[in-house]
C-alpha cells in the first residue's frame, strides 16, 4: 500500500502537508486538500493512521431501506452487524446516502475522508453511482444481495436464494401442486433477478413445466396484482411464489375479494418472513431470511477481507417457514396423485 | 438440546450409566455403550460435558487427498484452518478416513465418541456413505468443494468456479481466441460438475458458441488426453481450459509432442495453481485457489454455525494467474479482429 511519503513524492509536497490534508487540518486549502485525497485514493492508499483515537470505524451505508424501528426491513441488519462489530471493538455507524452524495464523492474518497475502515452495504440498486466505483474500490466493502466481481476487497452477503425456491416449490410439489406461478417486483434490482431465475431453476429441478408466462414482474405492488395476477389464475395456477411477503398478502387480499379461498383454491408463498407474516389473513408461509444472521454474516466477511481473506460470497441457509397459506393442491388430476403419496 | 437425564429417561437406565457410556468408561458393557451412543445422537445430543480437559476439539477429516508435505494439495487447508482454530483455543486433528469406517460407524456417533466439537471435510465424493449423514447430521461441520442443501449444521466452502471459468474465458477473449474447449476428470464429483458447468456458462456469457462436443470428461488423465485432446485440437480450438492443473501439464506436453506449440498454435489455462504450475515449460497460466485462504474460510464457516449464524456457503474470490501457457490466438479472422484491439 501507498505511504504518505509516496504520496507527498507523487504531488511535490511535504509528507506533513499530505498529512494534514488527510487529517483534515484547518491550515490547507480547499483544493490541495481534494487534490492529495485524490491522488492518495488513486494510489490504494485507504487507510489513515489515527492519531486521536484507537478504535476504528465501520459505516452501515444504507438507501431505499427503513431501520429505525423494530419492525422495518433494516433494523435487524444493524443490530447484527453491532453484535458482532462493538465486542470485536468497532465503532458502527449508520449512514444513510442519497444517489447525489454518491454523484459528488468518489467512494474511496469518502471513506477516506470520514475514516472508516470498510462498509456494511444496504439497500443499493444497480444504477447506483457507488456500484461502479466498488468494482475498483481499495476499501473493504460487504454488499448485502448485490454481486461485485473479481475484487478482493469486496464481498457480497445474502441467503442462498436457489435453497430457498427449491425449498417453496418442493414443498408446494408435495402437497399436489403442479402449475405454479411466480410474481414479483421489477427485475431493475439485482436480487429480484436473482430470485426469478431460481424460481425458473426450481420448476426445472422438480420436473415441473417451466414457461416464461409463469411469472410477472411490475414496479408497483398493485401493478403487480392487477397485471399479472387475474392472468396466472386464468392459466389455471394452483399456487403462486412471491418475490417479497408484501406482494403475496396483497395477491392473498385479492385472491379472496376475487372469491378464492386461501389455500383451498390457491396457495401463496412469500419471501423475507417479515414481522407481518405472522399476522396476515391467513398467516403467510414463507421463506425466511434471518437478518440478525445476515448482519453477523456482514461482519464475519468484512473482518475476513481485513484479515486478508478475500471471500467474494457468504450466502445463509434459506428456511421455510410453514404457516397457513400453503395447502392441498384443489381437484386435479395432481391432487390425485399427491393424496395417494400424502397418505 | 436433549440432555443426559432424556437418553436416560427414554433408555429406562440411571443418568450415571448414560455418563459412563459417553465417557468411555470402562466398566460398562460395549453392547449398552453402543445402545446409548446411538440413542444421543437419535435424540440429537452432540456435545459431550467435557470433565477432563477444557478445550474443544475439531478434527479435519481427509479423503482422497495427499496433505503432509508442503507440495501436497491438502497440506495449506491443515495450516490455514490451524491458524484460525488454535489462537480461538481449539486443538485441531487431522483424521484420514476410509469408506469402510464410514460404513461402520454413523458419523454423528463417530463425532461424539471421539469427542469432536465439528469437522472440516477435505476431499470426500458424492458416494462417500458420511455425504448421506451430512444430511440430517447434528454435528458442526464444513465441507470443501461438496454441498449439502438445507441443514443448518453443514456449510459448504470452496472458490467462486463461475468467477473463476469466467477469468479464464475472458482472457482468452481478450486474446482473440473464440474457440475454446475444455478438459475435465470424470463427472462423479460435485465439484467437476459445477466447474463443468461453469465453463459453458462462461462461454455463453463471453457471447462464443458453447457446443457440447467443447468438453470431454475422462477418470485418468492420460484416458483424457489419449482420447479428448486429440479430437478437441481437430476441432479447431485454438485455447483449452483444464478442470485442473494436472491435465493441463499433460496436454501441454502432448500438444508439443503433437508438433503444437504453446502458446503460438494453442493456449492453455489450468485450475487450483499448484506449485508445479511454476515449473512447467511453459509456465502454466491457471485459476488459483488460495488454499490457506480456503483453510481459514473452513474456521470462519465452523465458528459462524456454532456460534447459530447458519452459514450455507462461502465462496472466496477465483484470481487469474497469468504465465506464459496463454498467448495470442493464431491466424484466424478472430486474431485479425483482436491485434486491432490489442494494439
Amino acid at each position: 500500500m501507498a505511504t504518505i511519503q509516496d504520496i507527498a513524492d507523487r504531488l511535490g509536497v511535504s509528507k506533513g502537508t499530505v498529512s494534514k490534508a488527510i487529517n483534515n487540518a484547518p491550515d490547507i486549502s480547499e483544493t490541495l486538500r481534494k487534490t492529495v485525497l485524490d491522488t492518495a485514493v488513486e494510489m490504494g492508499y485507504t487507510r489513515l493512521r489515527r492519531q486521536k483515537n484507537d478504535a476504528k470505524r465501520f459505516c452501515i451505508l444504507i438507501e431505499n431501506m427503513e431501520y429505525e424501528e423494530p419492525h422495518q426491513f433494516g433494523y435487524d441488519f444493524v443490530i447484527g452487524f453491532r453484535q458482532m462489530a462493538e465486542p470485536a471493538g468497532y465503532i458502527v455507524n449508520v449512514v444513510p446516502v442519497t444517489a447525489k452524495l454518491q454523484k459528488k464523492t468518489p467512494y474511496d474518497v469518502f471513506m477516506l475522508q470520514n475514516d472508516y475502515a470498510g462498509a456494511f452495504v444496504l439497500g443499493f440498486s444497480l444504477n447506483d453511482p457507488w456500484m461502479e466505483d466498488f468494482k475498483t474500490s481499495h476499501t473493504p466493502t460487504v454488499l448485502y444481495d448485490n454481486y461485485i466481481p473479481a475484487n478482493p476487497f469486496i464481498a457480497s452477503i445474502g441467503i442462498d436464494n436457489n435453497e430457498g425456491m427449491a425449498l417453496a416449490v418442493s414443498h408446494l410439489k408435495k402437497l399436489g401442486h403442479r402449475k405454479i406461478g411466480y410474481l414479483s417486483s421489477a427485475l431493475g434490482a439485482y436480487i429480484m433477478q436473482v430470485r426469478h431465475k431460481a424460481f425458473f431453476h426450481a420448476l426445472k429441478q422438480n420436473g415441473l413445466k417451466a414457461d416464461p408466462d409463469y411469472a410477472g414482474a411490475s414496479y408497483y405492488v398493485t401493478q403487480c396484482i392487477e397485471k399479472h395476477l387475474p392472468r396466472l389464475l386464468n392459466m389455471g395456477m394452483t399456487a403462486i411464489i412471491c418475490s417479497h411477503d408484501q406482494i403475496a398478502n396483497a395477491a392473498m387480499v385479492q385472491c379472496q375479494q376475487l372469491g378464492y379461498r386461501v389455500p383451498g383454491d390457491i396457495s401463496i408463498i412469500g419471501f423475507d418472513d417479515l414481522p407481518l407474516c405472522a399476522y396476515t389473513s391467513p398467516p403467510l408461509t414463507t421463506i425466511r431470511q434471518d437478518r440478525i444472521e445476515l448482519g453477523k454474516c456482514g461482519f464475519y466477511a468484512i473482518d475476513s477481507i481485513m484479515n486478508k481473506v478475500s471471500i467474494g460470497t457468504i450466502y445463509l441457509h434459506a428456511q421455510l417457514i410453514e404457516r397457513n397459506s400453503t395447502g392441498l393442491a384443489p381437484h386435479s388430476p395432481a391432487e390425485d396423485e399427491s393424496s395417494g403419496f400424502l397418505k
